[in-house]
Order: structure tokens, then sequence, then C-alpha cells
């Protein structure tokens, strides 16, 4: 690996788009080659100077990649890895930016023996997505989970760490599956928590409700404005966690609407002071 | 009621506290006095300038108010009633600051004949309390509901929406029954919500969840580190509408599960989408 490698970084939406601004920021790689299907993205990107070189495939752009960063939704980079084993040249690292690493690093284990693959995980990112909402600073101060295959080279991770680093971030070394459920309890739980909070308030047909709704609804809510179709690709290759604290929250839930109807004031206010604690207590 | 009434506000926490600053400000009242049973609040209340003058009791501060607000806790204010009726001064404004209005305005009904009683609902707050936590500007541009009673007259009305208007909010008039549906829907269940997303992580006993703990979990659960005891008061005093729509969350949050465990994409997505494209439209 060189020491400033050359990068393709495919999909130029939010996460992309922030990496490729934070890595040229840092002046960390070569050049950078930015891959997107929208000839308007490709453009915005290059106007930008977030990228050095576009391509429309990864077909143009992987063969000069040192690097290679997947940056799409999960099924998206899913697909995308027999075109990154026909075109990546040997020994290039291959990176990508999914929510949920289990199915990721399980594909990436067929992926040629001279690739070095490394699931990763910025924990970052904003309920609006595409390069127009690219941020240089959006991967500053974040923990960036990297997952390596037990093939994966130490120099891979060493490169990947130092990526990672050069965007802002701390760099978390983690097994897929830890991470998935971690990440689960975190995200996609509060994600689909968020969305049913909104969805209860359509249904109970109030508009009322939306004319009060202030900071307390803004803030419990704001990640359901997330791109549904992300959030679609995360949760169908995560489900068996997604599961598991679904029905942990749903026991929570239960338990707290027993005591409120039965009108059982220390059960109920138990578990808001025990909520309160835990949550002051938390640095976010 | 003189231009410049004489205001005692009972209960200097976060929402009296900052209502005492906000109207301080406008140079509204022609004085406020504050009730605090914590010496070190009155202390710190009238070192700040938010009151002209201290009481301990309701007893000592009532007689020279020509509004009286109660900004105590719901189930508190409702218990001090009995004393503004012994106490206050005839004509007086009855204005309480509480999330949940009904059972308020059923006990303010209660209150003698010559006194002016109005439920009262600011629609603003944050997770800390304490006069330590109040602002000046923590009412502004903020709706403030009021809910006046039959018998409340125009010119009692007035007054409350002028003072509303000097801490800087919006004054909405609302019926009770109407404003409690509302207020539990954005407000009420999205704490409950979080609190359960809390305890059920807490339950779930992953330390790494809390370690990867970002941006998202940290807006989805704030409201859960809001005072319990606060909250205990507003949940027992607005029950039959806060278990309505946790029931209605109850059956969204069933559709969602439902829909990811059968791997059914479309009825997932719909659900998702409809969620970000309601809350993306929020102005909030």
């Amino acid at each position: 690996m060189p020491d400033k490698p050359s990068i393709c970084i495919v999909g130029l939406g939010l996460m992309g788009g922030s990496l490729a601004l934070a890595l040229q920021r840092a002046e960390w790689p070569r050049k950078i080659i930015g891959v997107s299907r929208s000839p308007a993205t490709r453009a915005a990107a290059q106007a930008s100077g977030a990228i050095d070189r576009a391509g429309a495939t990864l077909a143009e752009a992987a063969p000069d990649a040192d690097v290679i960063v997947l940056a799409t939704p999960v099924r998206a980079l899913l697909s995308q890895l027999d075109e990154v084993a026909r075109h990546a040249r040997p020994g290039a690292l291959v990176l990508d930016l999914g929510s949920a690493k289990g199915e990721v690093c399980a594909a990436m284990a067929r992926l040629p023996e001279g690739l070095q693959p490394i699931g990763g995980h910025p924990m970052c990112g904003k309920e609006t997505g595409g390069f127009a909402s690219a941020d240089a600073d959006l991967y500053s101060g974040k923990t960036f989970v990297l997952c390596p295959l037990s093939r994966t080279s130490e120099a891979a991770l060493l490169t990947a760490t130092a990526l990672a680093e050069a965007a802002g971030s701390r760099a978390l070394v983690l097994d897929p599956s830890e991470h998935d459920r971690a990440v689960a309890a975190i995200s996609h739980l509060p994600y689909l928590a968020a969305t049913g909070l909104v969805n209860a308030v359509a249904a109970g047909n109030d508009p009322l409700a939306w004319a009060l709704a202030a900071s307390g609804f803004r803030d419990t809510t704001r990640v359901a404005a997330s791109d549904a179709a992300m959030f679609l690709d995360i949760l169908m290759t995560n489900r068996p966690a997604v599961l598991a604290w679904l029905d942990l929250f749903a026991t929570e839930m239960a338990s707290l609407r027993a005591a409120l109807a039965a009108g059982d004031e220390a059960a109920l206010s138990e578990r808001l002071a025990a909520a309160s604690a835990l949550r002051s207590g938390l640095k976010l």
C-alpha cells in the first residue's frame, strides 16, 4: 500500500460525499475517484473538489484504486461485490460503510483471495441524504467501527484505521455480530420507535397534535425522517438482532402501560426514575 | 386588573423561574413575588432579579397578587388550590402551567366565584429542572395554551393572553380535553417511548450498545432524562388519553415487527416511507 493511496469511493451521498470531503481536507489520499450513476452528483462532487476524478461505474474506477470504499446502501453494496471482484486491483483494500455488518462481512469473505476486505461502520449520519448534505465534519470525533475478516492482513487494517483517523474518527475494531446487536439497540430500534410514533400520531387523526408538536416530539422523532430505502436495507440485513430488541422494547412499553392503567404509581415511578437516571448519566 | 399587575409565581423551577425572568425582561408586571419552599431557590431567584420579593408560602404572597401563577407539578398545584381559595385577593386571575389540563380545570371550577381561573400550558421545557436551568428565552416563540373556564371573564382571558405574549409566546385558547388528547400524542407518548427505549437497552445488558450510542439515540431518548416525579404527575392526571395513544403506538410497533419478521418488504417500506415523508414535512 503506498503512503498516499488512491481511493475509489462508490456512492457520493451523505456518507461517501462527506468521507471524500474529509479525506481531501486531510490531504490523506493521492487522489479520490468518485463513482456515481448520477451525472449531476458526479458534477457536483467534482465542482466541490471532493473528488479528483469521476466515473459512472466500478469498472472504470476500481482498477486505479488502492482502496475501494463502498458507500452505497447495504443491499446495493452486497450486489456490487461481484463487480469489485472483477475489477479491483490485486491487494486492494475493500471497505464498506454500511450500518449492519454480519451479512456484509459474510459476503466479503467470498471476494477473491488477493483482496483485503474490511467491514466498516462510521457511527455518524443525519436524516438528510445526498451529496448536497455532505459535510467534511460529519466524521469528526465519531467512532468508526472496523470489522476485519480472519484473512484480512494487519497492514490492511492499519490502512483502514489511518483512513478513519484521517476522516477525524476513532477506529474501533469489533466482531460483526457484536456490532450488529449493539447497533440494533441504539440505532435500528430507536429508528423504528420514531417511525412508530409518527405513524401512531397519524393514525390517531388529531390535527391539533401536529399543531402543538414542539421540541420533545421534534427530537424524539427526528430519525424517522431518514431515508426509508436506506433503512429498509439495514433492517432487512439485521433482522434477528432488531427483532430481539423490538421484543424487549415491547415488553418495556407493556410494563409502562400496565402500571399506568392500574394506577400503580410505585411501579411507574420506578421505571421513569430508572430511565431518567440512566439517560441523564449518558455522555452523548 | 391594573395595567401593570402584581404577580405571584408559586414554584421557581424551570417553568416558573423562566417565566419570572421573561416577564421581568418585558417589564410587564409591577412586581413579581416568588414562592418557593426552598430558601436556596428563593435566594437564587432574588439575586438574579427574577423576582422582586420572595415568600415561603402562598399565605404570605397571594394576598398581594393580581395574578397567581401555579408553576408546581400538576398534583402539587391541585393540592394548592385550597390555599389559593383561602388567600387570593377577590378578582385575582389564577393560572397554572401544568401539562395536563382536564383535572386542573375541573378542580379550578371549585375555586370561589370571585376568582378568575384559567388553565395554562406553555409548550416549552427542557430535560433539566430547577431555577438553575431557568432561561428568559424558554417561552420565546412557543405556543402557550390557555383553557378558560365557562365562568372566566373576557378581561381575565385578555390578561392571561397579555402575560403569555409578554413572555414571548403565542396564546392559543383550547378546550381542556382537546388539549389533553393532543399533548398526550406529542409529549406524553414520546416521553414514555423514550423511557421504554432506555429501559429496553438497559434490560438487554449490552455494554457495547451504550458505548456506541450516538446522535440518533441521543435525540430519540433526550426527554427520558426529564424529571420523573413531574412526569408521573402528568401521566397520572392524563391517563385515558395517554393509554389510548399507547395502544395506537403498540399497534404500529406490532405492524412494523410483523412486516420485518415476515420479510414483507412492501409493507415495511410503505410504513417507513410514510413516516419519513410525514416527519420531513413537519416544521418543528
